[in-house]
């Protein structure tokens, strides 16, 4: 890979780089993510990022899962990043990999924020969104010219006690992105329709995008909180609301689309 | 690069990949990106392409310029579409190499379509947005759990004779990303302050983001008129408007930006 090194910023030790790895394909993984894993002395990784990307690591860094499953989120996310800056200050070249984008809803704010209060210097390396990616792998455009000039990307699982005024959003017109949004799939669908958005409204649910388990169901919005309840939508899923949603059947029959051929 | 063609859908002639190159910096590029030009025979790319990122093509690939600058847009679109479409049955490897992220606000929803309809196969690899990465690599994140839930991407530049709701996007509450919006800046400033928005609300903009020519702008929602007219904030530039631009300034001394080191 020498032709790509003339790319890579220097990844100094003492400094924490904010990685995005993408939806799960390698193959989605930017350059400089795949640098910073051939670089970093510690990885500090998420739940959505799996083996495939981390046996891009050099032989001898140390690999630290950093996943939230059940547990108390807040408490967990200070403890991530009170090791992150442990970790620099020990003079690791820290590497943060998260799933998708690091800034859209992945806490990365969070974390840069905690970093620069405690002196630490670090730098965000941007991602595939996992959510838009999700989707367009499939043959779903966040934008498509004749039916929508906006789109809305939101998460189903606000902080506690924080509620998302679901009603503005539908009244916008503009296609929904949801993030995290199965568990809560029936109380959003509910909000939605009361802002005005049609339960024939085209809807699809990706699950594990670009992974072995992925699975794509095509719905609307009145559909996903029964499809959810059945466990035909399973989480952690990316669920797309609007006239996008539908586009899929437009252009599937010669959508080549990424499967197990992506990971072989 | 013997350890990475395990993750690499092979490109089979006479197909299209519609593939994002991301924000500008080779090193955004993902490892289907890298793939694609290394293997392409022809390749027809956008005006936001740089050479840096060409320079990736195999030697002997055809490279065909197919940006829009001026003329008539919907012309233009239909002769890519149709370029694509005759380089497929001539039994090219055609890679459509779109600046960002092909199906935000990049049309790419429009020669899937195309495609589609002349049974032309095509797959489709998605990029780092723009949008999205200008921000993120200065330090503003999409989203932020103690300021917003849910982030608007939204081109300045609709369709001929179509309308953005701009009024029901503010009231909203959600921070806006303006794509391809400097020079109808006027304009939307004065329906999002119709529609609820602060003057001084936060606005940050970034032109050419990661690219030589690059400059970032802090303004207010108010100022972003005035900055643009006398030419401080230039055309392309993603323009983010709400709470999150101004988290910049709370961690900027920590964070080591994309500049030239990036590039050497």
């Amino acid at each position: 890979m020498a032709r790509l090194s003339r790319v890579t910023p220097s990844f100094a030790p003492g400094t924490v780089w904010l990685v995005g790895a993408g939806p799960g394909d390698p193959g989605l993984l930017t350059i400089h993510a795949l640098n910073a894993l051939a670089t970093a002395d510690v990885i500090v990784y998420d739940a959505l990022v799996g083996p495939d990307i981390l046996s891009f690591a050099r032989a001898g860094a140390v690999l630290e899962f950093a996943g939230k499953r059940g547990g108390k989120p807040s408490a967990v996310q200070r403890d991530i990043c009170e090791r992150l800056i442990q970790l620099a200050r020990e003079g690791h070249r820290v590497l943060r990999l998260k799933g998708g984008d690091p800034f859209i809803f992945g806490r990365g704010g969070e974390e840069a924020l905690a970093l620069a209060e405690a002196g630490v210097s670090f730098r965000i390396i941007p991602g595939v969104s996992s959510g838009l990616a999700s989707l367009a792998i499939h043959g779903v455009p966040a934008t498509f010219r004749k039916s929508n000039h906006a789109v809305i990307l939101a998460t189903g699982h606000p902080a506690p006690g924080e509620e998302i005024d679901w009603a503005s959003l539908a009244r916008t017109g503009a296609p929904i992105v949801l993030y995290m949004a199965v568990s809560s799939i029936s109380s959003i669908v509910g909000s939605l329709m009361e802002g005005g958005l049609a339960g024939d409204t085209p809807a699809l649910a990706v699950h594990e995008a670009t992974r072995s388990r992925e699975s794509v169901v095509e719905a609307t919005l009145e559909s996903l909180p029964g499809l959810a309840e059945k466990g035909i939508i399973r989480s952690p899923a990316i669920i797309a609301i609007g006239a996008i949603a539908a586009f899929r059947s437009t252009i599937a029959n010669h959508l080549l689309e990424f499967g197990s051929e992506a990971t072989q």
